[in-house]
């Protein structure tokens, strides 16, 4: 069966508007750190405003990861609405320039293309105020049957269910791929999310191929305090899963075996998370269709996932790629 | 090629003598925690008397890591000399039962075996004082050729360089084995063997495939401080390098490419690191012969030793071969 895309992945089209603030800038503003929660565009253009030196960037959690499996080389396409207006393309120019394929029709009408305010604390941690915007409109008629057919694995993440008709849209990308006999990957994406959607995730589970979460989506999703006992229910269904443990490693199992533990490669500096756990899925994607062991995916994961980790932004740097190889060689030779 | 070996082990034949001992016992005798010395008999039998509840096991450093490749269904043989005492017999059969083939005569005359009284602190550390006995004296005449040019990689520790003749015999090994077109792996062993013999081992470096040290070895090697620096210099000549790093992890190198830093699997509880660095050389063998990338081969070293660090003695237990097979069908599936 020949594959026109190695990746596809479906999810919202977000502009990152990135910016560095004090612990203060929060405090004041009694936002939680770490925390992501959605504002409408008003408070987002009132936040945005309020901040020095605004890095924008295409953004949002699904094509954060493509973007990083795009950078690895794996050929990739994006599907996610966009408005016709600036932000839009910008946001479609940007998965251009790294040879992604993003052919979803913008919108002429309705809502302005959604925007992530990041705001960086000195720690490194993300705090991010979401106006998803018209990226909260994909409709299963957005859906390039074509592309997500001739795909050898279809990313779905959890934010997609958040949509309206989002959870149609996701099920319907599901069924395109199972029909065509392709892997579905899904990140769980966020505790508010796992929490809204849980009945539908649960059920949606045995037609995941790849599941990625961290502890506290994965806690969340089957009510259970053990990660040990959440990773045996998941592995159960799912062929591999991925749960990343804070910045201390990765878990991983499937096939309902054993969960084990792959420490994190050694961060000099934490710069910025922005994005870490979406290049983890990114690269993890793309060493597995190379045909790496899970052991080797996960770790080259963990290594692009520092890489991202150790400078600003949520995007690969451009030597990432060679830097990348030069991992690789070491490992594998 | 049709190999009767995968991995021939060359090394000295010692039977380890472990016992716990409190902090005190050592500080009383001012023996440094930590050290590895060498005594006469009557030191050794005079230390021995001291101790409670000795265990005795057939050990040495290189027949440590022969015996883990054993257990992980490595076929292999080892060559080394013992007398035909009680000591010797026990050696014999205790390699004998873990199914790894060794040949070498005994001698009728001469020195009793080897004996290793290993004194565990109650943070895991050993101390060792050594009797080298019989084991020392392995000559030339006693390599069993069909059986090192059978074998897939020889294996050979640096303490072998501080036998009578052990430099000659080291050398004439290397030298069938690269007749034959097979590999070489040597373990550095120990500081005092590395800055005794230096010279001789940075000159037979080159005929080296696979080096095994630890940080301190390899400084002393290349009397340089930067472990970086060690480690370009080792890879330039060797295919492959791997350099153990405290307890922290383990760095791979080789062909000149790029230092790489795997983080070491989390133990539990430290109860014993006696034969943790042989057992990790043994894995890492194993692996790599049956196909592993260096990653995967360093990792699953990782595991064993960890494994074995988590119990009495340097051995591991009866369940190590299918707890290893569960954390592969994890990690490989």
């Amino acid at each position: 069966m020949v594959s026109t895309y190695a990746i596809c992945g479906i999810g919202q089209a977000i502009v990152d508007c990135q910016a560095n603030v004090a612990f203060e800038f929060l405090e004041s503003r009694d936002i939680d750190i770490g925390s992501m929660s959605l504002v409408d565009e008003n408070e987002a253009i009132r936040l945005r405003k309020s901040l020095d030196n605004v890095m924008m960037s295409a953004g949002g959690s699904c094509a954060n990861s493509i973007v990083t499996a795009s950078a690895l080389g794996s050929k990739c396409c994006f599907i996610g609405k966009v408005s016709t207006d600036e932000a839009g393309i910008h946001f479609k120019n940007s998965l251009r320039d790294i040879g992604c394929t993003f052919s979803t029709p913008p919108a002429s009408e309705g809502p302005s293309t959604g925007q992530c305010i990041v705001c960086i604390t000195p720690d490194g941690e993300r705090t991010m105020k979401t106006y998803l915007g018209v990226s909260g409109f994909l409709y299963p008629c957005d859906l390039d049957e074509a592309a997500i057919s001739g795909s050898q694995i279809r990313f779905i993440t959890g934010y997609l269910w958040n949509c309206e008709f989002g959870k149609e849209t996701a099920l319907r990308a599901i069924d395109i791929a199972k029909g065509n006999n392709r892997m579905v990957a899904l990140s769980l994406s966020a505790v508010f999310v796992v929490e809204r959607f849980r009945p539908n995730f649960i059920k949606t589970l045995p037609l995941i191929d790849i599941l990625f979460g961290n502890e506290s989506e994965l806690r969340s999703l089957f009510e259970c305090d053990s990660v040990d006992m959440c990773m045996s229910k998941a592995s159960e269904v799912c062929k591999i899963v991925c749960v990343t443990v804070g910045d201390q490693g990765v878990m991983v199992d499937g096939k309902g075996l054993l969960p084990i533990f792959i420490p994190a490669f050694p961060v000099n500096k934490v710069v910025d998370c922005t994005g870490s756990g979406d290049s983890w899925a990114g690269a993890f994607m793309h060493y597995y269709l190379l045909g790496s062991s899970i052991l080797e995916a996960a770790t080259f994961a963990n290594v692009a996932a520092s890489m991202v980790i150790g400078h600003f932004g949520a995007r690969p740097k451009s030597d990432f790629k060679s830097q990348m190889e030069r991992y690789n060689s070491t490992l594998l030779h």
